[in-house]
C-alpha cells in the first residue's frame, strides 16, 4: 500500500482490448467518446401531481414566512429589508412574503451557456441539458496501491488531469480532493491556477469568504482573455452554496451569492437537507426544507442582481438512523432527486442534482449507490451533475479508482441518452431478408458496416467467458480501474494557453500570494 | 473453497445490526418488507415518437409478411394454415397477411391474474403491475465458500428455498440452476415437485416436449387443488417461449404455446435477437426482429385460443463484437427495453423483461449492469421481470451472493415504487418550526415517531464509517452477501401444504417417475 505511483505505473501498459491498442497511437490518445453536450432527450419522470407539488410549494412559502431564515450577513440583511423582506432591527431572522420570493424568483433566467477558456468546452446549463462535473470537496483519497491518505497537491493535479482528458468530465465541481500540503490561505490561488492551466475547462469557485471569491473570478477572467464588462456578460464559472440547514444562511455564502452574482456568475443553491438529521426524516418534509432555503437563496440572489444566472440544487437524502450517517443513493435519494426536479422546473431554474453513494471502496455497493444515483439524475431532469466522478464514502474520500469506474458509467448514460437511428436501414428489413430464418448476421454486410460503432465499448466491464476470466485472475471492476487510471493519467498533455495569459496568470497568483492570499483564522 | 456449507455456517451468526437482531426473533423470520403486488407507479419513458413507433410495427409487419417465419411443427403449421396464414405444401415458411396478425393479436388480454397454490401470493399481470420472477436456466451456480460448479438437487432446493423466504422474489422463473444429478427424463418431475412443496408461489413450466408440459400442468393443478376446470379458467403457471432467431418457431415451443395455451396458462413469447449475432446489429433492427417474432409466436396462441393469457417478452441486447458474446445492462440493452415496453403497450398486451449483467463475479460491474437492468425495467413499464435474482455470466451461473444483492436491489426498486407520504404531517412544516434554524431534527417528536419506518433498511449496503468498516476487515457487499444467504438459509421453513394434496402429488410424480418421465434422446 506504500508503493509510489513511479512505480505502480513502471510496468508495460497493457491495453485490455485490441481495438483499443490498435486505434492508440500517440501519446495522450485513447479511445473516448467525443467532447459533446448532453441533451436528455427523456420526459422527466413525474413523482407527484400537481396538486400535490403545488402543496409542497405552498409549504415551503409557509416555512419562509412563518417561520423565516437565520441571516447571519449584515449586508445581506439590509439588501434583503431594502427588497422588501421582513427584517427587524434585533434578530438576524428573516422573514418572506411569499408574494416577494416569487417576485424575484421570476426573474432566474431558465437556461444560460456557460464559457470554457477552450470555446469547444462550453457548456449549456438548462433546458434538457445535462452537464457532468469532477467530484469536489473530499478530504481524503484513495487508490489500490496506496490506500486512503488525506489529500495533496500532487493528488489533486492528478485528478484534475483526469478529468480534463476524459470528456465525459465537462467541467470542474471543485477540488476533487483538499490539498491540505498547501496553506489554506493560499490554497485557492494554487489550486484555481492549476484549474485554469491544466484544464480548459469551466470550473467552479469556493464561496469562502470575499477575497476567495473576488480572486477565483479574476483567474477565471484571465484564463479566458477577455475583457472585465464580457467576463461579468458571460457565465464562465459557478459556485455551490450550500445553506446551513435547517434554515441558515451564513456569512461566507452570503459574501458567495453577492459577488458572483454581481459579476454575473452562476450560483448553484443547494441545501444540505439530510432527512433525519438537518430536515424532517419524511422526504416530503426535507424537501419543503429544501425547497425553501433554495428558493430564500435563489430571490436572494435576484436582489443583488436580478437576471443572476442561478442554479436549484437538490442534495436531500436520508440518514442511517442507527448513526446519523448520510446515505446515498438510495430509494428516498431517488424520490427526493424526482421531486426537486419537478420544484426547479415548476420555478423555470436549472436543477443540479449528484452521483453519490456511502460505500467505502469500489465494490457493488458503490456501483449500485452511484447507478441509482445517475438514475435519479436522468428521470429527475437534472441539469448538472455535481459529484459526477470519483466520489466515495458520502464524500469523504475521492477515489482513483471510482473516478474510473464512474466515467464507465457517465458514458453509459450518454450512450442512453443518444438518439436511436431509425432509419430505413437502420430498421434492416432488408438484412433480416438477407440473413433469412435460422441464419446468423455476424458476417452479414449490414453487420459488417457498423459493427465497430454500433455499441458502446465500455472501459471496466469484463465481458470475458468465466473460464477465460478465471485464467487471467479473475480480476474485478476493481481492478481493471486501478490499472486504467495509471494507464491513461501517464498519457496526461496539458491544453495549450497562450503565453501572454499565462504571464498574467502566473503575475496574479503570484502577488496574491505575496499578499498573504485570504485571510484565514489560525 | 472447499469448505463444506454445513461448516461454513455453524459459526455464530452475528447480525450487522441491532435492529434487526432486536426483531429477529423465532427461526425464520428475519426483517423484511412484506409481500405486497407491487404497481409501478411513473409514467413509462419512451424513447421514440408514435410515427417512429409505427414504423418499427410496420416494418415487423413486413418481415412476417414478405420473409416469413419457419415453423417446424406440423400441427402448428396446420392451425396457422387453418386460421388464414400462408402455407405452402413444399416448405415450412409461413407467411402472415399484416391484419390476420393484428386480428388474432387484437384477442390478447391486456391483464390477468397469476393465482398461487397460496392465494396470499396471487399476482397480477399486466397494466402498471410489476412481477418479480427469480432466476432460472443456469447450467452452474456459484458462492464465495465452493466457487463456481454445474448445479446439483441440493442447490437447486437452496435457491428455491430462499426464493420462498424472500417476499420480494414473487415467483419461481424456472429452475434457478439445472440440477445435473437428476437424469434429463424425470428432471421435471423431481423439480416441479419440490417448486409446488418447498414453495407456496406461481411457478413457470419449461416447454421442452409436450410430456414435460402437460406433466407441469398437473402438478400445478393438483398443488393448488382445484378442478381442471377450475384449473383452465385461471392462470396458475407459465412458460417461456424463446423463438430461435431468427425467425425459427421449433416443435417444443409450439407443443409449450398449444398445451399451455389449451390449458389457459399463461405464454410469455420472448425472442433471444441478439443484436449483431441472431438479429442485425442496430436496436431498431434487432427490435424489428423481436417484434416480428413475437407477434408471431402470440398470433399463434390467439389462434389455439382466443384469449389466452399471453405477455410480450423483450430480451434484445447487444453483443460484444470482438467475441460475440452477448452483453446486458448495456446503455444498448436499456434501449431495447423502454423500445420494447412502448410496443408491448401499443399491441395492449403485458411485457416482461429481465434483471441480467454479463459480470462473472458479484463485483462492481454486476451492480451496475444489474440496475442499469432494473432501471430499463422500471422506467420501460415491464410488467414482469425474469431472472430477478441470482442471474451472473449472461446466464450461465447463478449465484448465491448475487441472489442476495439482487433481493437488496429489488427491495429497494419496490420502495422507490411505494408513493411518497404528502399529508400535511409529512410535509412537516410544524416540525421544522419546532426545530428552526440551526436546530436538528435527531430528536425532535415528528422524527422519534417515524425513524423506525421512515426509511429502507438495505440488508448489504454497509454505511460505517470508514474506520470502523475497516476495522472489521474491509468487508465487500460480497462478503455481507455470503454471509446473509447462509443465515436466511438456516431458517427456511416449508410452507403448509395439506396432507391430501401433499399425497396426491407424490403418487402423480412417483407413478410417472415409473413409466420413465419424458422421452430424450439419450
Amino acid at each position: 500500500m506504500t508503493q509510489d505511483l513511479a512505480t505502480a505505473d513502471s510496468g508495460p501498459t497493457r491495453p485490455r482490448r485490441g481495438g483499443r491498442a490498435a486505434k492508440r497511437g500517440n501519446t495522450g490518445s485513447f479511445e473516448q467518446p467525443p467532447f459533446r453536450r448532453l441533451v436528455n432527450p427523456f420526459t422527466p419522470t413525474r413523482i407527484v401531481s400537481e396538486d400535490e407539488l403545488e402543496a409542497i410549494h405552498l409549504a415551503s412559502l409557509r416555512v419562509l414566512s412563518e417561520i423565516g431564515v437565520e441571516v447571519l450577513h449584515d449586508e445581506a440583511r439590509a439588501i434583503m429589508k431594502a427588497h422588501g423582506a421582513d427584517v427587524r432591527a434585533d434578530t438576524q431572522r428573516v422573514h418572506f412574503d411569499p408574494a416577494l420570493i416569487l417576485e424575484y424568483v421570476a426573474h432566474c433566467p431558465s437556461e444560460f451557456e456557460v464559457h470554457a477558456r477552450n470555446p469547444a468546452h462550453n457548456l449549456h446549463m438548462g433546458g434538457n441539458s445535462l452537464i457532468l462535473a469532477q467530484m469536489a470537496s473530499a478530504p481524503n483519497c484513495s487508490d489500490l496501491d496506496r490506500g486512503r491518505r488525506p489529500g495533496n497537491q500532487e493528488d489533486f493535479r492528478n485528478f484534475i488531469k483526469l478529468s480534463q482528458m476524459h470528456n465525459i468530465i465537462q467541467c470542474q465541481g471543485g477540488y476533487p480532493v483538499e490539498p491540505i500540503d498547501i496553506h489554506p490561505s493560499i490554497r485557492h490561488l494554487e489550486c484555481l491556477r492549476d484549474i485554469a492551466t491544466l484544464t480548459d475547462k469551466a470550473f467552479h469557485i469556493y464561496s469562502l469568504g470575499r477575497e476567495r471569491n473576488l480572486d477565483g473570478l479574476e483567474i477565471a477572467r484571465i484564463a479566458r482573455g477577455v475583457s472585465a464588462e464580457q467576463f461579468a456578460s458571460e457565465v464562465s464559472c459557478f459556485t455551490i452554496i450550500n445553506t446551513n440547514s435547517p434554515l441558515k444562511l451564513d456569512i461566507p455564502m452570503m459574501e458567495g451569492i453577492i459577488h458572483m452574482s454581481r459579476h454575473g456568475q452562476a450560483v448553484i443553491v443547494t441545501p444540505f437537507t439530510l432527512a433525519g438529521a438537518m430536515a424532517p426524516v419524511t422526504i416530503a418534509g426535507a424537501v419543503v426544507e429544501q425547497n425553501a432555503e433554495a428558493l430564500a437563496a435563489i430571490a436572494f440572489a435576484q436582489m443583488v442582481r436580478k437576471g443572476a444566472p442561478v442554479g436549484y440544487g437538490g442534495f436531500t437524502s436520508n440518514v442511517d438512523m442507527r448513526s446519523g450517517a448520510p446515505a446515498f443513493g438510495t430509494p428516498e435519494y431517488m424520490k427526493a432527486q424526482l421531486l426537486g426536479g419537478q420544484l426547479a422546473r415548476r420555478y423555470g431554474i436549472p436543477y443540479r442534482s449528484s452521483n453519490v453513494c456511502a460505500a467505502n471502496t469500489v465494490d457493488a455497493q458503490a456501483a449500485y449507490e452511484s447507478t441509482f444515483s445517475l438514475w435519479g439524475v436522468v428521470q429527475g431532469g437534472a441539469n448538472m451533475v455535481k459529484h459526477a466522478a470519483g466520489w466515495l464514502e458520502g464524500g469523504l474520500c475521492c477515489s482513483y479508482e471510482k473516478m474510473m469506474l464512474d466515467i464507465d458509467l457517465l458514458q453509459m448514460v450518454a450512450e442512453f441518452l443518444q438518439p436511436l437511428d431509425l432509419s430505413e436501414d437502420a430498421l434492416g428489413v432488408e438484412a433480416i431478408r438477407q440473413v433469412g430464418p435460422g441464419g446468423h448476421f455476424f458476417g452479414s454486410p449490414h453487420t459488417q458496416a457498423r459493427y465497430k460503432t454500433a455499441f458502446y465499448s465500455p472501459i471496466i466491464s469484463d465481458w470475458r467467458n468465466y473460464e477465460t476470466w478465471a485464467q487471467a485472475g479473475s480480476p474485478t471492476a476493481i481492478d481493471h480501474a486501478n490499472r486504467l487510471w495509471k494507464e491513461r493519467l501517464a498519457m496526461y498533455e496539458p491544453p495549450p494557453m497562450e503565453e501572454a495569459i499565462r504571464d498574467e496568470l502566473d503575475a496574479f497568483v503570484e502577488r496574491r500570494i505575496r499578499e498573504g492570499g485570504a485571510p484565514t483564522d489560525f
